[in-house]
C-alpha cells in the first residue's frame, strides 16, 4: 500500500483498491492465468504486499509469477525501481511503479500501491486489490502451484477464513495504522485498545491450536503474521501501540515465530526494509527521519514449543523448496 | 530541566545551569540554611528536579523546605503553575517559574529549568544547579534532616559516587536525550549503543549487590533512579532508546522496582505527569502530540526479591514515613 492512505483532520482512512481487475483461470475476465505473463511488484516493507510474497513462495509461484522489488522508501512519485540497474525494473522497464498505473489509466492521479500486478507485454497495471490478489493465487493459478502446494483457503473453511480476516483487518492489520495516524487522544486510545482486546483474544484462540482455522497454515495465518512479524519494529514504537511487546504476548510471540521458522514466511522479510520505510517515510509522526535501531531481530529464531500443539502445516502437503538465489533476504543480524 | 535545552544543526546539547549559588551552613554564601525559607520548585515529569524531590523525601526536609509542583505541559512562557488555584504558586503568588527568574536577574533571557529553588522573602531564584541542589540539601541541610535520616553522600564513598555519576550522567540520564533529540542517525545510533552499554554495565555491576556504591542507598542511585523510572513510560519509544525495554533487563528491572518499592522514591513519581510532558511538549518529535498508552505501570509494585542480596536501604538510618497528604501522587492505575 502507501499513497492510497489518506488523512482526514482526524482519522486516518485507508482508500478502496482502484484497480480491480482479476486474473481467472476460466476465460470470465480478459486476464487469463498465463505463467510468465505477470510481474507481481512489491515492497518488501509493506504487510499488504508481505502476504502475497509468502503466498507465492508458499504455492511454488516464483516460475509463473516473477517478481519486483521497490525500494523501500518512495520519493514523491511513489513507489520505484531503485534497487535495480539503471533504477528500472528489469522485466518491466520502468523506473516508477506509477508508469503501469498510467498505462491502465491515463488520468489516474490516485494514490500508487502495493502489491501490484502488472501485465508485461502492455506494461499495464492489472490490479492493485491486496484483499483479493492472495484469494486467486490460491484458486485461480492452481494449475501452477508446485507439487504439494498447501490449499490456503480450503473451500469448507472459507467462511470461518473470511470471519476472522474481517476482524483481524479491522482491529490488527489496519487498526495499527490507525492507532498511529490518529491525531486525537480519545481516537488513538481507543484504536489501541481494540487492538489490544483483539491481539489477547487472538491469544485465547491461539493458546491450545497450532493455526488460526483448521489444523494447517491457510490465509488467515498469513494475513495475521505480516502484522506480527512488523510489530516490535515499528508498529509498538513508531504507531504507539505500545501496550506491549509482541514478545511480551507469549502465545502470539511463539505463534508468530513458529510460521517466521516455518519455510515461506520469515525468508520473505526484510527487517531493514521495513524499518527504513516506515520511520524514514512518516516524516509528519517522525521528523527527523531517525530509524529506531528496534529490538534484536534474532529472537525471530528462538525454539517456540508450539510443536507440541499438533496441526499440520502444509496439510497433506510440503514446505516449499529453497528461495530463488536473486530474492533471498538478508540474514538476521 | 527543560528550556535549558538547545539544538545546533545535529546534536542536542545541554546548557550549563545559569543560576549556581549555593544555600550554605556556614555562611559562606549570602543564603543560609533556613527551614521554611525556600521554596523547592519541580515539575514531577523532570528527571533531574525528580532526584530533588526523592532526596527531600528521603531526608524529610518536607517541613523545611516546601515545594511547588508545575504542570507537566509548558506553555510559550515555559514553567506555569497552572495546577494551583488561580494558576498561581500559594507561596510565591507567581503565575510562571520565570518571575523569580527575572527577580533574580531582569535581564536574563536564557532557558527557564527546574529544579529551582526560590527564596520565598524576596521572591528571586537562588539556584537551578540541578547537579549541586541534591548534594547540598544532604550536606549542608543536616540540622534539618529527620530523624533516622540516611547519608545519601557519605564522605568515604563520595569519589566513588562522583565516577558512578558521572558515567550515568553522560551515558543514560543524558545519553536519553542525546538519542532523541539527535537529528542525525549515525549520532542517534551512537548514544543509543552507549546507554545500552552502560545499562549492561551496570547490570554486571549490581547483579549481586543491592545497590550501586557502598550497601546502602546514596545519591548514586537516586541519579540512575530517575532515569529507569522514565525509560519504558517515555524514553523506549519517544527517544527511540529501544533495543530493549527495562524489563527486558532483568537485573536492572528488579533494582528499580526496589528502589521505586523504598519510601521515598515511587511516592514521588507521578507517570500520567511524565508522559504527558514528553510527549506533548517535544512536538518536534511528536508533532501530533499524541500520548502513547505506555505499558502498564503497575509491573512496578511486583516482587523484585533484591532483599536477597542484603544491604541495608537507610544504612543505621530508617525509611522516611508517609507522604504529606498535600503531595501524594495518583495510585497507579
Amino acid at each position: 500500500m502507501s499513497l492510497t492512505q489518506q488523512q482526514d483532520d482526524k482519522e486516518f482512512t485507508r482508500s478502496p483498491s482502484h484497480f480491480a481487475d482479476r486474473i481467472t483461470a476460466d476465460g470470465s475476465s480478459p486476464w487469463p492465468v498465463e505463467a510468465g505473463r505477470y510481474r507481481l511488484v512489491v515492497s518488501r516493507a509493506c504487510p499488504w504486499a508481505g502476504r502475497a510474497l509468502i503466498v507465492r513462495r508458499l504455492l511454488g509461484l516464483e516460475d509463473a509469477i516473477s517478481v519486483g522489488v521497490v525500494d523501500p522508501i518512495q520519493d514523491e512519485r511513489s513507489w520505484r525501481f531503485t534497487l535495480d540497474a539503471d533504477d528500472r525494473d528489469p522485466v518491466l522497464g520502468i523506473r516508477f511503479l506509477s508508469e503501469a498505473y498510467a498505462k491502465a489509466e491515463p488520468d489516474y492521479d490516485g494514490g500508487v500501491s502495493v502489491p501490484a500486478i502488472v501485465d508485461v507485454p502492455s506494461g499495464r497495471l492489472v490490479t492493485n486489490d491486496y484483499q483479493r490478489i492472495t484469494l486467486d493465487l490460491s484458486t485461480e493459478w492452481t494449475a501452477h502451484h508446485r507439487p504439494g502446494a498447501p490449499d490456503l483457503y480450503p473451500e469448507r473453511l472459507r467462511d470461518e477464513i473470511d470471519a476472522v480476516n474481517a476482524e483481524v483487518f479491522r482491529d490488527v492489520n489496519n487498526g495499527v495504522y490507525m492507532a498511529g495516524f490518529s491525531r486525537d487522544q480519545e481516537a488513538y486510545e481507543g484504536h489501541v485498545h481494540r487492538l489490544f482486546e483483539r491481539l489477547d483474544a487472538l491469544s485465547e484462540r491461539l493458546e491450545d491450536r497450532r493455526y488460526l482455522v483448521g489444523d494447517t497454515i491457510t490465509e488467515a495465518d498469513i494475513r495475521l503474521f505480516v502484522t506480527l512479524v512488523r510489530f516490535d519494529a515499528v508498529y509498538h514504537g513508531h504507531f504507539k501501540c505500545n501496550r506491549r511487546k509482541l514478545t511480551e504476548l507469549p502465545v502470539l510471540w511463539a505463534y508468530a515465530r513458529d510460521l517466521f521458522q516455518t519455510p515461506g514466511f520469515g525468508d520473505t522479510v526484510d527487517f531493514d526494509h521495513i524499518k527504513r520505510h516506515y520511520y524514514y517515510v512518516h516524516h509528519e509522526i517522525n521528523p527527523a527521519r531517525i530509524v529506531a535501531v528496534g529490538p534484536d531481530p534474532r529472537g525471530w529464531l528462538t525454539p517456540h514449543g508450539r510443536e507440541e500443539l499438533g496441526g499440520r502445516p502444509f496439510g497433506d502437503g510440503t514446505p516449499p523448496g529453497p528461495v530463488p538465489a536473486a530474492e533471498r533476504v538478508p540474514d538476521l543480524g
